[in-house]
């Protein structure tokens, strides 16, 4: 019995898309789904109920981060990631080399990771801008077992190894996995990329043993393979047909992550070369992606899940959605506005109570220049919900067969276009 | 019609305390009562509906924190407090004197407020220890007419006088507001005690009249004077007979708040001086007090509200108050203690849910370490609700007849006596 099953319901004609739905042992996920980030086993000034409240139907939180702090067996000791931070929903786990590699490294071997405007980088929940540009004392190290990293906490040295990175998982205990791979610098050379792909795809291998080999684990927990190859169309479809192989009807992996170092134009076509690939009857997660456009871009090229840090960390920062684009709460000229964040909008933040409207745009802003805790709680759950429910919106639109017409009219008001 | 109204149900036997109900136009509140401090119109990392619903019955918002942020008219313009925040019980809110001295002053024309360990500017929420050792900068000066003052934000300069103390509190709207008065030090002499006094009792005429004066505003708002007085029973006397003074039946001040500047081991004397002239039927607000021995001897001498930042700061700081006295929980010890914050409590944070026990110790310490945000609200909502649980378990046992067996057996439990 494998722990998750993945029934399409509908396809978009003419494309890769699909309306599905993802069979966990903590409950259903209705797929296009968008996978809430809480990092360190929280998702940040919300709590799980408010996570609830929002949409949302499964949190993922970063093996590189619980690791460390708090340690993944002390996670297990308390009844794992669900129970630990009561939400009892699906969850997933990445496989911690993503931030092993661009928190606790500068510069690998023979790779450079950190550079301003890495991309990697900028998907991490804990990383600012000021910290991307001060690499000095971060390093890591890739060889054919793995990575050795420093803490980006204290200095301290680590290593992970996919037995490691699956160890580690099996002790955070969320119902969907990822093999450890090595998620490369969209700038790297073809042969970097081929080099590193080998190695993600034997390191793909070895995760998929180490998981097997603990049966407890692996009837509770789904493991994903994680394609990669860069912007190269020879490697990312050798990547998909490699982890296809590795997939036979009675094994092999439960799904797919599609990983991000591609540059933005490409990233559309390099999923499609993927999917086309890729057995239809398993989920596929792109990894760190959370741009409106982007995720109509990833749906209509075939994927089902997408995280991203981007809703929160904006929140925190002031930066709202709106269906009309994004607004900036510290311009001065929200102090007074005492309309609602986003009109129409149907969360907690927006929504009326009380016999009034919601909070306003006066108070958010008010709340943020006074450096309130609640300002990133009520932005958050705002922000969240918008992108939570666009996906909906665009599973939705797949079952009705709206599609095309709901992202036309969605981006030319979100864009301004 | 007076907008505010206090029913005494039970008085303690041989003592001034006593159980009782505060109707105001946002609904009764059964005293004694702890009053949660929501500093800038929100209770710092809480939701309003968490707020409610670890049954605090009251929140107290700082007016000289309004005033300067987001502005008392923005507050007015967003439908007064209760709308801003979604707060739809009973509000109060402060002088905004007190923070006048304590933030925005270092040193008075003739006399000095700031002082590492004062006590009125440890009582403000906003205040760091850190800022209290650097008075460089921060001045007021006292005069007949008011109190100027330069913004703790960006160094303006500002003016209180009670008229435009009463003014603001109008704009903001809660239903229960303060007369302007001087909070003087606790070590301040006789001769200034004297002095600021009358000034104090002075001012509380002009804020009676400012506010009689706007018809709409006092019948819906109650306003309660202060007496000040510092540890001088004379003093302390002659300031309670001149306010009781004030009230005729017909009119006059709606209740009493009795200022904290008298040392600790004076302090229950000091209220009980005050409390034996006091009109009996008026509601009688202790400020700044949230210690539990404090609750005890306050309730006992006769005082019926309380508010204190206490909770909530000690909370954000990890300090969590249990049934066996606070607990630190940075303690490493607390990294792998799977119980509950405290054994028994019924909050949020305590409380079982989702087939297991409430958040764990072991949690809470990961998420403090890990600087979440929502270390903070788990800690806010418990440590508010044990002190409210608290004081409404005071009332309970007044009601019951078993005030002296509960405080005895409550305090040689907490403070391990």
């Amino acid at each position: 019995m494998q722990p998750l099953s993945f029934q399409i319901q509908k396809k978009l004609p003419g494309a890769l898309g699909r309306a599905g739905v993802l069979s966990t042992p903590h409950g259903e996920i209705q797929t296009p789904a968008f996978v809430v980030v809480g990092t360190k086993g929280t998702v940040k000034a919300l709590a799980p109920e408010q996570v609830a409240s929002l949409g949302a139907q499964v949190v993922l939180a970063n093996t590189y981060h619980l690791y460390l702090q708090p340690g993944d067996t002390r996670v297990r000791d308390q009844g794992g990631l669900h129970r630990m931070m009561h939400w009892d929903k699906p969850t997933m786990t990445d496989s911690g080399g993503f931030q092993a590699f661009s928190l606790g490294a500068a510069f690998g071997s023979n790779v450079s990771k950190i550079a301003k405007g890495n991309d990697a980088a900028q998907n991490s929940e804990e990383v600012t801008g000021d910290e991307l540009e001060e690499p000095a004392g971060k390093l890591a190290k890739i060889d054919e077992d793995g990575v050795t990293f420093r803490s980006h906490i204290d200095g301290s040295e680590h290593k992970f190894t996919p037995e490691r990175s699956i160890e580690i998982q099996h002790n955070l205990g969320a119902e969907m996995i990822f093999a450890f791979d090595e998620c490369t610098s969209a700038q790297a050379s073809y042969e970097y990329q081929k080099e590193a792909l080998g190695r993600t795809h034997r390191w793909a291998e070895r995760s998929l043993a180490a998981h097997k080999a603990n049966g407890d684990a692996a009837q509770k927990q789904g493991l994903l393979g994680i394609v990669q190859g860069g912007r190269f169309k020879d490697l990312r479809e050798e990547s998909a047909r490699f982890l296809a192989g590795l997939c036979p009807p009675a094994g092999g992996f439960d799904g797919f992550g599609i990983g991000g170092s591609f540059d933005k134009e490409d990233m559309y076509t390099a999923v499609g070369w993927v999917n086309a690939i890729l057995p239809e009857d398993k989920p596929r997660h792109l990894l760190g992606i959370g741009e409106p456009a982007d995720l109509f871009g990833g749906v209509e090229n075939g994927c089902d899940l997408f995280d991203c840090v981007a809703p929160t960390r904006m929140a925190r920062n002031g930066t709202i959605h709106t269906a009309n684009g994004r607004i900036n709460i510290f311009n001065a000229k929200f102090l007074d506005d005492l309309g609602p964040i986003d009109d129409g909008c149907a969360c907690y933040t927006c929504s009326p109570r009380h016999g009034g409207a919601g909070y306003t745009r006066a108070y958010l802003a008010h709340l943020f220049r006074a450096k309130e805790m609640f300002a990133g709680t009520l932005a958050s759950i705002h922000n969240l919900h918008f992108i939570i429910k666009l996906v909906a919106d665009i599973r939705q639109s797949i079952l009705d067969g709206t599609f095309t017409d709901f992202k036309t009219s969605f981006l030319a008001r979100y864009y301004r276009k």
